[in-house]
């Protein structure tokens, strides 16, 4: 059956990110529904009602992990719609719930236009993606795809000092599903930019061809506090003069690199800090992000031997720890095709991105061809109450998902 | 009367120094007499009991500062030898005190010797010299000069709320001498340097020169926070780039001053201060220090038109405010030639210096003949209770106060 004009219900799907926004809502617009908390629980308790409402078989997995299944006429694996209905503290509306409610949009206008798929489809919500309250995020489909160890994950112990599996089984969520039982045919995720570009070049659809990689380093800088009045320039070690400069180089090297590359310092604190007292201790945080590995590599050495050798001119001491790095994750080919092609064939205008963020699909990318949809975020805000979308694009992306899933589990 | 070989008794100033050392003694060999407390007035008590045993007329005037005077022969104003005794929170045992405590040992050693001067000498120590629980430092030789009214610095509230006026009355040190009446033929202040310029260049004596002008600027930097992963560099607004480059430009600048230009970032805040959050307020100390002020006024322009200018183009919004300001203070020509010559004389080395730190001497500079000595700082270290001179260089610096004052007091 044939169902390339198939369009999914606008209304349906904002009203259902809206009863969802209200679990947990926030001044401001804002939702706050930390991993496992009780308003997870009651956000989980609203989306899997909503999956059983339209006919899925719903399984919950040892990490908590939730999936709605509607069966295909074969055999074959699912295809998997996924994303995550966890906040950060002071999070949006939009930020993966977009992504799994929109998954059961999808299965609602199959459903009301009597089309049957050769694969099954399968919609997920997978636990602690935004990992604001238990470290690692993307926790929950890390764990699903081997990336993580169950029991690893299960006795991480959380901010607050409550651990994953403790919290899991106080809101019911400790499933009997095997984790990674579920092979898919193909992963799909439909997400907002959670960036400027879409919205500043004018543009609808971004057709993600993978995650940037990530390396996170703190940089401890020890110098020498002294006078600011006495102490002449030739004489200092002044850590915070060595954190400025790193701080300068890292831009310098985003601008020269180009492309996709991105560097950060979001994280600074002084000591003793104060006015006239030359700083002895400094902490900072360097972000860089690349698609490419070798790329994020020569950038990390880069900056590794200009702060060496800066701090060693200023006699100031260096260490470094790690604090994150992931490879980049490059998604399948013919993925991005896809997406690309279905949203021109729709009338909408995209172009190619790359994904800053850390997201569910990446861990699914080297198992299964895995694609992702965005669409635009209004000053590229996230992770904020202001988080925003256009309902004209949230109805864009999730038509093209709607095309896409339906290319995939027909082709069987 | 010819003194000439006159020396300090060595021992016996170290002795006080010690003893005095011991009123409000904290862990690792420092102090804590803030100014006008209980421990200050304990300093006060046993200072002032050692000027009366010298046969000293001591007089507290409204401020508390405590004058000294041994009588001339003739009826001259008096060459007032003068410091203070209040420490910063974590003090040492040497800052104010030495000068101080050097002014009584040259007393004693007139007496011991039968020396009679013309003019009278005083020795004096001032209010709240370190502003450590007051600002604003230097208090009592400002009002006592004229610099600052009386009744602003006793309306002064503490960082612990109570006010100067209180304070004085409650240890009972509210004296009832009128401030400045005591006009000076000259003054004389030794002090440690507070840097590490002497210990550095192996030299036994500093010749101040004055003491620089002081700028201290608060810059507020407002940018937009925003995802480090899915913002493109070029669509920043980070208002913590923006702190480095000026952070990097005040030490281009004071490189290519040179001379006594010292420029210190010393307070750094960063919000909301998260590893992949682009930093949109940022708060940041600028002090700038030179001996000149034309020198200092153009330093101060051409940082805030780089800071404007930077900020602009990164699209952020700057303020600032100057939380302090003070002009270079030039002492007089022929006592810095003196305190020079005398420790050439005395076979001591010696060069001239300004002081990067503001002192009690820069009140009287305007209206009297003022002069400093300083000896070296182990370290460069100060306002720490590691603070430490050499007794061979203390010794070495009262002598030189010794020789000084007998010029200046033998005179009329």
């Amino acid at each position: 059956m044939s169902a390339q004009n198939l369009r999914i219900n606008g209304d349906r799907l904002l009203l259902r990110l809206m009863k969802l926004a209200e679990v947990g809502a926030i001044d401001g617009g804002g939702v706050c529904r930390l991993a496992l908390t009780d308003e997870d629980r009651a956000g989980r308790d609203l989306v899997a009602g909503w999956m059983r409402e339209l006919g899925l078989s719903v399984t919950v997995d040892a990490i908590g992990n939730v999936v709605g299944t509607r069966a295909g006429t074969g055999e074959a694996k699912p295809v998997i719609i996924g994303s995550h209905i966890d906040t950060v503290r002071t999070g949006g509306r939009y930020d993966g719930n977009l992504g799994v409610l929109a998954g059961l949009e999808v299965i609602q206008t199959l459903n009301d236009a009597g089309v049957l798929t050769g694969h099954p489809i399968a919609v997920a919500f997978f636990t602690n993606e935004e990992g604001s309250r238990f470290a690692p995020d993307m926790m929950g489909s890390a764990v699903h795809q081997g990336a993580l160890p169950l029991a690893t994950a299960l006795a991480t112990k959380g901010i607050d000092g409550a651990s994953v599996g403790d919290e899991l089984n106080r809101i019911g969520y400790a499933g009997d599903a095997p984790v990674g039982a579920l092979r898919a045919a193909a992963y799909l995720e439909l997400h907002i930019e959670q960036g400027p570009v879409l919205e500043r070049e004018g543009l609808e659809i971004g057709a993600v061809t993978g995650v940037q990689g990530i390396s996170w380093t703190e940089w401890t800088l020890r110098g020498v506090s002294n006078h600011a009045g006495t102490t002449p320039m030739s004489m200092r070690n002044d850590a915070g003069y060595v954190a400025a400069e790193i701080a300068c180089f890292v831009r310098r090297l985003a601008r020269e690199y180009g492309g996709s590359q991105v560097a950060t310092i979001g994280h600074v604190t002084f000591a003793p800090n104060l006015v006239n007292v030359i700083p002895n201790h400094v902490v900072m945080t360097v972000d860089l992000r690349h698609t490419d590995e070798d790329t994020l590599q020569k950038a990390e050495k880069a900056t590794a031997d200009f702060a060496d050798a800066t701090a060693k001119a200023e006699g100031v001491q260096v260490a470094r720890r790690t604090l994150a790095r992931f490879e980049p994750v490059d998604f399948a080919p013919e993925m991005i095709e896809r997406v690309e092609r279905t949203a021109r064939t729709q009338g909408l205008s995209v172009r190619r991105m790359p994904s800053g963020a850390g997201h569910d699909a990446q861990m699914f990318a080297p198992h299964c061809p895995t694609g992702m949809i965005f669409v635009p975020s209004k000053g590229g805000i996230s992770h904020n109450v202001r988080e925003f979308t256009e309902p004209d694009q949230i109805v864009a992306g999730a038509n093209v998902l709607l095309e896409v899933v339906q290319q995939i589990a027909m082709a069987d």
